[in-house]
């Protein structure tokens, strides 16, 4: 039996909240005021029901229950609730959407009560099985995690990704809250207001489905109360809203997806709302007052390289992340079904329980990462560098959320052999490239590897690996240093007439040619960009102000790569910098004889250093 | 009733066929053995028993059936079809995954009978749905296509976004074939053997599904006779297959996703295949000789554009798609349920019969659009520029077999104002510019999006549009001409002491820069660079030449962009080149606010060049 006096107090406060959104909404002159009304009863009942427990003046605590709003657009209804709740003031709803206000036009983190930043459809999910997974196989905390989600944005894949791997993993504290209000941007959803359509789906992925009118206070209070019942699987609440709900002459109707009203609608509209109260005050229950379970990882036995026995990089990386994890405890693997290629099984076979397995299904895997990174774990993801360009989207929005995620990219460039192109990664240095204020890191051998693992752990922010699929020489000594915004010179003299640059694989093509050349009297000096963001400027300067010219050499496209990077830190000094890069359609064959036809080897880079002399530009 | 003789020839093939996968693979030394005994019953029994058609000596044929590997990495099985159907000697197979053979590692377009390359999992069926799409709503023809699927790669949220949509557009002349063989690369999948986990997944999207045995040639050729008879929905043969099988020491193996037998072990293998008949041919029956559907558009109301009215670049596309269409017919425009942002709805309007809408699943509609273009279609797709970083695999896998899809997307940079990062395409030209021998647009207004639309459509192969939210001064008269390669020199003079290149929102405030930095006597060249790739090299070393230095201004992250790309083409002349470009966390705001907030506004540009003279470098 619901309380008749706690769902008038709810339809009290949701009158409130709707009149919140209808008047920052066209104070904003923009927004999403339909989708925001929608969900209004929804949130508002989990919310100030006593279900959801929240410590208001902590919202980092480790036990609080997590809301996330999937369908980001719905920010105008986000903060007013948090306006309802004293947090935001109302002279503050009125800065919605304004130049330097933190209400911005969707949910972004720069508003203290937002998990992480929202509005590229079909993430929320993900995310918020990062935080659930968290909760019941790190944390051991008992609080639940609510993802509140539109229904256009159903028929995104990633939904699917997240709803087989919350099931999978038994999440029974992650609660689905599903707005099922018929229209998407441009007219109805694919199943309109077929709640049917959705249950089927959702629960053929393991989920307990609960079907409700998102508008009645009474069915939503019950479904969250059994939602909260349900043992060893998540559940979806699947509600049928009406959009724009609460004003008469925009519900339902297809048009106003990305509309407010003017002045006389808003009039009109307040009328609709009726009386309003102000005063009310809401009281969110705290959550227990827990912490996080203490772990502490055994350490583990080492490894030491030595210069006699090659070394895949990528395997240096799984040796790595066991050799570090004591002294970082917060890390979390997660691999996409690639774990015996990526090498991370080294890891998980070490530390099982901070493993976690993603199957291929990558754009969820960067979405749970980015989840557990919100409860202060550092994820540590691992794929084919190819297959993270399957997560670009969650990649970009990361970056909106402060994440703290090392990424791992094995089997780069066209040195990945008779695989075939499908297989290398030839696009991921300009994909991680282009995300504000990211680590790029290219170790060639596996001492570089193994101390770039531990300079990313050390690093709070988004960090790349590019490791390699074959053996490489191990040529550093294990005293050597490797900080973020390095490079080392690792062949150089007096008579340089030119600086190459090379990174991975091509470092000791750049080594071979070296030898070969001094051999016909021809001195270059050899620099290892093991990290290619930020990029060591003040070397690249000195280089090319001792060699005159530089010709950077890279198994990546040469769009956005090395020699791009290169550049542009040196775009100002008006000097040449050659290149060679994969150019050409990659197919299968040996790694030598493609490293060759791309002409990216030894012999290309002799080759083009003799012209350079012969043209008389050395 | 099977016929029995007809039960005995393909078990004969079949023999023959992993006779051959073996050798191959042996021969090889590497490949993916076991994953290609798993479905060769399966394969066998559709390619050889009379129910697949297709003109072996015309490929090409339009009423050929399809055959698409999703599992890429099932391309011995591939190469093995077609030899015993004589498309390939022995003596050929046994150049697989050697450098220069078409028989390459994943089945690429360098091999005749390979619709679209694949082997980045959960793709194929997106492309199939394509095929069928072309088959039902523009072609016209009974041809059926079939799309054989791995269980592992079932988790790539794609699969969904797939199998709701061919559901969507009832393609009962799509056909799946799902090789449940239980293990993945690196162990059990997350179903493993349990075939109803995918029933119940597959028909929850509308699909008919069909349980097998996948070893049991009556049960797999009943089940394609009653997959043919399904109207009004797609059908997923669920078949249970044993990875290896035919091999008993590698049989339901793990450890074996990625090996192959040694010669010892190979003997063996042979020795439990048993006799194989050589001289055994097949006979694949030809469709009925059938063309697709003449369609001829009608002429549609042009518009025309005047200097004194602003028009959005994104609305001028929506335009100039139906200003083309009668005279580029094989035109198809998908959108991924923006279609009002994006003004795709313009031509939807005019021609709904080749519009298809995709919903928010941006990874399925460019595999659609890959389908597509197989079957000669030029399919436009789009959605917001941000957005299709969701498709960065489909659109790298894309070149991989040559690719004719135009890809279009709305509301780029941070001109895009109140919504927010989340919607701001940010790196959208550093993805398209590492696409191999890609163009990339970015008209600055209407006139010119109008003439690069077509452009695009006369251009064989991969094209980037990208367009703005917020109108734009009309700055072209309609005669102008923009050629791929080209740019505008928009502003000049003999006195010119920079060069400043732009395009879109960028070029107004260079041309407002201009306006102002001219009245205080400093001179400066304006280019439009409305094609980034390829660059118009020569333009650009004239206007070096004759200006000393340029400075780049874009609405796109740093790294990758427009700065990037004109360095590298003037990187062997040794001149600087100055940038700005977006180098701080977007926001909220009003896209002026924004502009100026980012450095990248007229005041930034004036500002930069005020900074070079007082530092005399210009």
């Amino acid at each position: 039996m619901v309380d008749k006096r706690k769902i008038e107090k709810l339809e009290k406060l949701a009158r409130l909240i709707r009149y919140l959104i209808l008047v920052s909404t066209t104070g904003a002159g923009s927004g999403h005021l339909t989708s925001s009304l929608s969900p209004t009863d929804l949130i508002v009942g989990l919310l100030f029901s006593g279900i959801f427990r929240f410590d208001v003046d902590h919202p980092g605590h480790p036990n609080n229950d997590r809301l996330i709003f999937s369908k980001g657009h719905a920010s105008p209804l986000f903060y007013a609730l948090w306006s309802a709740a004293g947090k935001v003031t109302e002279e503050e709803l009125m800065t919605l959407r304004k130049f330097g206000s933190p209400l911005e036009g969707h949910t972004t983190t720069a508003f203290p009560y937002v998990e992480a930043s929202t509005g590229s459809l079909g993430q929320g999910l993900s995310i918020g099985l990062g935080m659930a997974l968290n909760a019941k196989y790190i944390d051991k905390l008992p609080y639940n995690t609510y993802v509140l989600l539109g229904d256009s944005e159903m028929s995104e894949g990633s939904q699917y990704e997240a709803l087989q791997l919350a099931a999978h993993y038994n999440l029974d504290n992650l609660i689905g809250i599903l707005d099922v209000n018929r229209l998407g941007q441009r007219g109805e959803t694919m199943y309109g207001h077929d709640l049917t359509a959705y249950e089927k789906r959702i629960s053929s992925f393991g989920w307990e489905t609960i079907l409700i009118n998102g508008h009645s206070f009474p069915e939503i209070l019950i479904s969250y109360e059994k939602a909260l019942q349900v043992s060893n699987k998540p559940v979806m609440v699947i509600a049928k809203t009406i959009k724009g709900k609460g004003v008469s002459f925009i519900e339902d109707k297809n048009g106003w997806h990305g509309n407010v009203l003017n002045k006389e609608q808003l009039a009109q509209a307040l009328k609709e709302i009726g009386e309003i109260d102000k005063s009310i005050r809401v009281e969110i229950p705290k959550p227990e007052d827990l912490k996080p379970e203490k772990y502490v990882p055994r350490k583990a036995k080492g490894i030491s390289y030595t210069t006699d026995k090659p070394v895949a990089t990528r395997k240096a990386y799984g040796y790595a992340l066991v050799r570090i994890f004591p002294d970082f405890p917060t890390m979390v693997v997660l691999d996409a079904e690639v774990s015996n290629s990526t090498y991370s099984e080294i890891f998980k076979k070490e530390y099982p329980e901070r493993f976690f397995e993603m199957y291929i299904a990558e754009q969820n895997m960067a979405g749970t990462a980015q989840g557990l990174c919100c409860r202060g774990k550092v994820p540590f993801i691992s794929t084919f560098g190819a297959f993270l360009n399957r997560a670009f989207d969650q990649i970009r929005m990361s970056q909106y959320s402060d994440a703290n995620i090392k990424f791992v990219g094995s089997h780069a460039g066209v040195s990945v052999g008779q695989d075939g192109p499908s297989q290398m990664g030839l696009e991921d240095i300009a994909m991680f490239r282009t995300i504000l204020n990211s680590v790029v890191f290219y170790p060639s051998d596996a001492v570089s590897t193994d101390k770039l693992v531990e300079e990313a752990a050390k690093h709070n922010g988004i960090v790349y690996i590019r490791t390699t699929r074959n053996e490489t020489p191990v040529i550093y000594s294990k005293d050597e240093e490797f900080p973020i915004g390095g490079s080392k010179v690792v062949r150089s003299g007096s008579k340089d007439i030119i600086t190459v640059i090379a990174a991975g694989v091509t470092l000791f093509e750049a080594l071979d040619a070296y030898e070969e050349l001094k051999e016909s009297g021809i001195h270059i000096r050899v620099i290892d960009l093991y990290c290619i963001k930020p990029i060591n400027k003040k070397a690249l300067k000195q280089a090319i102000g001792a060699t005159g010219s530089i010709l950077t050499v890279e198994d990546h496209y040469a769009e956005g790569g090395i020699g791009e990077a290169v550049r542009s830190a040196l775009a100002e000094y008006g000097m040449p910098v050659y290149s060679l890069a994969v150019q050409k359609m990659p197919k299968s064959g040996k790694p030598e004889e493609l490293l060759d036809y791309e002409e990216i080897s030894k012999v290309a880079i002799i080759k083009k250093i003799k012209e350079l002399i012969r043209e008389e530009k050395l």
